[in-house]
C-alpha cells in the first residue's frame, strides 16, 4: 500500500489546557505532549499537513492589542490572525521537531503563513455571529459602531462584542507551496482556518475581519491536496447522538447520508461538533472511497488503523 | 549565464514610512509599494529568498502585550519575534504575490515561521544592550529585574528598558523547507533574523529573548542556499566613507580588504551601516567569485547591473 496521506486539524485542547493560565509558557508544554501523538502518527508512515484552532490565542492578541489602543495603534482582525499563525505555528514546529528527532525521524516541519479566500458574497457577512476580542459597555459598543462600523452585540448579559462573519473557506492561496513541500515535509498550515482574505475585482487580495472555521478549512485543504484521510481531533473519542443524553449512542462507523439525517434531526451543536461533522461528511462525498475521522489526539493512532474513533464514509 | 540566486534583505524603511501613524494599514501600502521593486528583480530573471526587520513591529507587539498585562498573559520575546513573523510575513507575500500578478508572472510566494539557532554561550547574552519594548520607571525597572530577571537599564534619559543580547545566527533550523521551496517559488524567511533558539544539551530546542540582526541572518541564509548575491537594503543608494561629513566619498566599489580597514576605522555605525558592511564582508570572504551589494530599494535593480548601489567583493 502506498503512503496515506492525512490532513489532521487539531482542536483547542491540543493548544491549551482549560483551567491553566493562557501563558505561552503553559500552551508550549501543552503543545510539547501534542507533539508527542502526532509524531507517532508519523512513525507509523503517515504523510500529514497540521492545520490548528487559534480562538482563544487571537482572542488574547486582539484583547492586548485593544487594552494597549492609546500607547500603540490597534492591529486589525486578519492581522491578528497572521500573528497567531506565527506564534502557533513556532511553538508546534518547535514541539513536533522535537518529538520526531527523539524517535530518530528527521523529517523537517515548518509552518506557512497562510491565507485563505473567502466569497466577499458570503452570507455570513450580511449576518456576522462570531464574537471576537473584549467586552465592552453598551456606550462603547455604540460609539465603536459607529466610528469604525463594526457590527456589536450583547453577549449573553456579559457585555457588548464585536462580531465577525465565520465564511466558507474558498481556495488555499498558499496551495502551490504545500504541494511542493508535501513529500518532504510536515507543512503547518491555515491555522485559525486561515488569514481571512477576499478576491477584489481586479484579482488582487485584501484581508477581512472573518473567522474561518479550522475543521472546514482542512476540508479544503485535504480536497486540494488529493488527502487519504481527513483526521479531525477533538475532546471526545467518539461522535455521539443523544449526546449527553440517557440514550446516548457512540458511533464508529457513519456514512455520509446517516450523518446528514443526524444533522438535520439537531443532533450536533453548532460550533462545536456540527461543523466537524459537515467537514467530514464534505470531505467524504467529494472523494467517495477516502475517509474522515473524528476523535481524540489520543486515540488518533488507534482510529487511523481503525480501532477506534468515528470514522465516516461515503 | 545561469540564473542568479539572491537573498534580499530588507531594511526598515521598505515596511513602514517615519513620520507616519504605526498602523497595519499604513504598513501594508508601503510594503505595497516595496513590492514593485521587489517584482522588478523578479522579471529581471533573478530568483530570491527575503529576510525582513522587525524592530517597530516587534516593538509595538511587546509594548502591547506589556500594557495588557492586567487582562492577558505577557507574551515571552521569542514569541512576540514569532507573532511579527506572521504579521509582516503576511503583509509582504500579500503585496509581493501581487505585484507578481500585475506582470503576468504567477510564482508562488510565501512565508516561513524561521527558528535561528544562536550559541548559548554567545558573548552577548553577558552583556546584552539591544532595548525592547516599554519604557518603565527606576522603581517598575528593579522590580521586574527582581521579579523576571530580566536586565535593565537606563536609556538616555527616557527611562528604563530591558536590554537583551544580539547573538550571531548560527543555523537556520528551516533550512530544508527554504531549499525545497527554492526554484519555484519566492520565500519569506527568517523574519526579524528569525526567531532565536538555542540549542539544548539534549538537542532540542529552547527560545530566548534575543534579537539576532537580519542582515547577519540574511548573511547566513546566503551562504546555506549557496546565493550568487546577497543585496542588503537600506536608505542610501551607496556605501561611504566619512559619512555626513565635508570629505563624504560615497564608494561605487569596495573589496573586502578596503572594507576591514574603513570597519577599523570606525566609519560605520553600530546598528545602522556597520552590520551591513559586516554581512557583506562575510559573504564575499566565504563565497570568493560572488558578490554582496548594499544600496537602497530603489536602486536595487541597477544595482544587479552593476550600474548602481556599492558592491563588495572578496
Amino acid at each position: 500500500m502506498s503512503i496515506a496521506k492525512v490532513v489532521v486539524a487539531l482542536g483547542g485542547n491540543a493548544l491549551q489546557e482549560s483551567g491553566k493560565p493562557a501563558t505561552a509558557e503553559e500552551q508550549l508544554s501543552v503543545v510539547n505532549k501534542t507533539a508527542e501523538y502526532l509524531a507517532e502518527m508519523s512513525v507509523k508512515g503517515y504523510e500529514m499537513a497540521v492545520v490548528h484552532g487559534n480562538g482563544p490565542q487571537v482572542g488574547r492578541i486582539l484583547l492586548a492589542s485593544e487594552t494597549a489602543a492609546e500607547v500603540t495603534p490597534v492591529m486589525p482582525f486578519d492581522v491578528c490572525g497572521a500573528m497567531s499563525q506565527g506564534y502557533i505555528g513556532y511553538h508546534i514546529q518547535q514541539g513536533l521537531r522535537e518529538a520526531l528527532r527523539k524517535r530518530g525521524r528527521n523529517i523537517p516541519v515548518v509552518t506557512l503563513v497562510t491565507q485563505v479566500v473567502v466569497d466577499k458574497e458570503d452570507p455570513g457577512f450580511k449576518n456576522p455571529t462570531k464574537p471576537i476580542g473584549a467586552f465592552y459597555s453598551e456606550e462603547e459598543a455604540k460609539r465603536l459602531q459607529a466610528e469604525k462600523g463594526y457590527v456589536m452585540k450583547e453577549d449573553a448579559g456579559r457585555g457588548w462584542r464585536r462580531v465577525v462573519a465565520s465564511p466558507i473557506p474558498k481556495k488555499i492561496v498558499e496551495l502551490p507551496a504545500v504541494k511542493t513541500l508535501w513529500d518532504t515535509t510536515i507543512v503547518i498550515t491555515a491555522g485559525g482556518g486561515g488569514i481571512p482574505v477576499i478576491e477584489k475585482e481586479d484579482g488582487s487580495l485584501s484581508g477581512v475581519a472573518a473567522v474561518i472555521d479550522k475543521d472546514l478549512a482542512a476540508e479544503r485543504l485535504a480536497e486540494d491536496i488529493d488527502a487519504d484521510i481527513l483526521v479531525i481531533l477533538t475532546e471526545v473519542e467518539k461522535v455521539s447522538i443523544n449526546y449527553r443524553k440517557p440514550d446516548q449512542k457512540d458511533l464508529s462507523v457513519l456514512t455520509a447520508a446517516e450523518a446528514e439525517q443526524y444533522i438535520a434531526e439537531g443532533h450536533f451543536a453548532p460550533g462545536s461538533m456540527l461543523p466537524k461533522v459537515q467537514a467530514a461528511v464534505k470531505f467524504v462525498k467529494a472523494n467517495p472511497g477516502r475517509k474522515a475521522i473524528i476523535t481524540s489526539l489520543y486515540k488518533a493512532v488507534e482510529a487511523l488503523e481503525g480501532k477506534a474513533g468515528t470514522i465516516i464514509v461515503s
